[in-house]
């Protein structure tokens, strides 16, 4: 018989707290679902880093929410989504979801890529409506505004508090797709045809490797709700996976 | 009889390449001097992150520096400095010197503070001259202009490569202070005054915990000279000196 219910938590995981607009996104779509939300706050930001490192970030992470019981896991890291998801697909017993594929899942499309690496530290100065902001923005898209796009993917969890803006640079008739928010209607969808949703009286927790010092304002702002309690994950206690799980731990290349 | 020479390597780190800028006022103060780096590129930027945290990084790196078998450590990280400089000074049998204290040494001076979060990552843009840059250092400089400054500390190792900029922005009458350069002119005073210069034929070893996508040609502004090979240490080596040392381990607050 299949399975009809199932109460465990959904995973998600970040480099930081821009994850938690892809929890909003959750509490939204499924809200009787408890979450249990780690974010790499200790060794954000995974933008720039190597494959191989970004991997096992990922694998220690994953390791971690693997034994608080989720019944499956959120990438919702588009570095971590890119680098890791094929790996995690294959080591772990529970479906993994990232936030690349829902987003761009549309055969027969044409993708250009454009890195933006002010972004996220413009978001987490406050800069949302900066005259600096919209500066940078025009310099970043100004090539792929003259490739007459139908849609741009707000390829990182920070962007979506940059929609407001990022749509006057772009002007009207470009949809921007809000990858979080693609993801999270992926989970809700595997969930449902695997019988696994759950019956109700959630209970979320968010754990983080480092509070890093302008935390609070930022959370609340990426989730659009007040934030849950949040307890710190000393960050050493994440190698242990690797004395556990010796086969998982990728090659270097 | 007091020692006339030391050809052990001086150790360096910092949360990135960054400081690097300092590695090039050691070469330039003390060009007999071998150098060994480590630059924690898996786990940078420090700048946001928790004093315990910031501080149990600076203490593994430490303690790989240690068995480098080195005769002083900088530390060319400020936040490392600022947080870690006295729980280092503490536990290491070598002397520690920061990037902090030789920068504001002066008895009697009052000191003001700006953080600058957007520079760094304008800086690893390469942004150095953009406009946007110096919209950004207008807006972050505005209140320290208006205090009739007589110098201004570059707080970061980044810094030093926005120099001509922030001085037009500051304008004349303001002195810049490389507190990397000024850090490397203290090493060079402790090494003389302990006898412990050491005699030619350096040879330096660079470590990185990851390395970056953008890496080389950052490097090589950074250090001002062509980069000798650079070994990736794998981060999980670090954790050893929590078994090895568990006395080290700060308390989480």
């Amino acid at each position: 018989m299949p399975a009809t219910h199932d109460d465990r938590p959904i995973g998600v995981f970040d480099s930081g707290i821009g994850g938690l607009t892809s929890v909003r996104e959750l509490f939204r779509a499924l809200p009787a679902e408890s979450v249990v939300y780690f974010g790499d706050t200790a060794r954000l930001p995974y933008g720039a880093k190597s494959r191989e490192t970004v991997t096992r970030f990922s694998l220690e992470i994953a390791s971690f929410l693997v034994r608080q019981n989720i019944k499956c896991l959120l990438v919702a890291c588009n570095t971590a989504s890119s680098f890791a998801l094929d790996t995690l697909s294959g080591r772990l017993d529970v479906p993994v979801v990232g936030v690349i594929q829902p987003a761009a899942e549309a055969p027969g499309v044409a993708v250009i890529s454009r890195a933006c690496p002010l972004f996220v530290p413009l978001v987490e100065e406050g800069w949302m409506s900066h005259p600096v902001t919209r500066l940078v923005a025009e310099e970043y898209l100004k090539e792929l505004k003259q490739g007459a796009l139908e849609s741009l993917i707000l390829g990182c969890t920070h962007y979506p508090l940059l929609a407001p803006l990022l749509a006057e640079v772009m002007g009207p008739g470009v949809r921007l797709v809000d990858s979080g928010a693609e993801a999270a209607r992926a989970v809700a969808l595997l969930l449902r045809e695997r019988g696994q949703l759950a019956t109700g009286a959630p209970s979320h927790r968010f754990f983080l490797s480092d509070e890093p010092r302008n935390f609070a304002r930022i959370a609340e702002s990426f989730l659009g709700a007040p934030l849950p309690p949040v307890a710190v994950v000393d960050q050493t206690d994440l190698p242990w996976f690797e004395r556990a799980h010796p086969d998982w731990v990728p090659e270097r290349s």
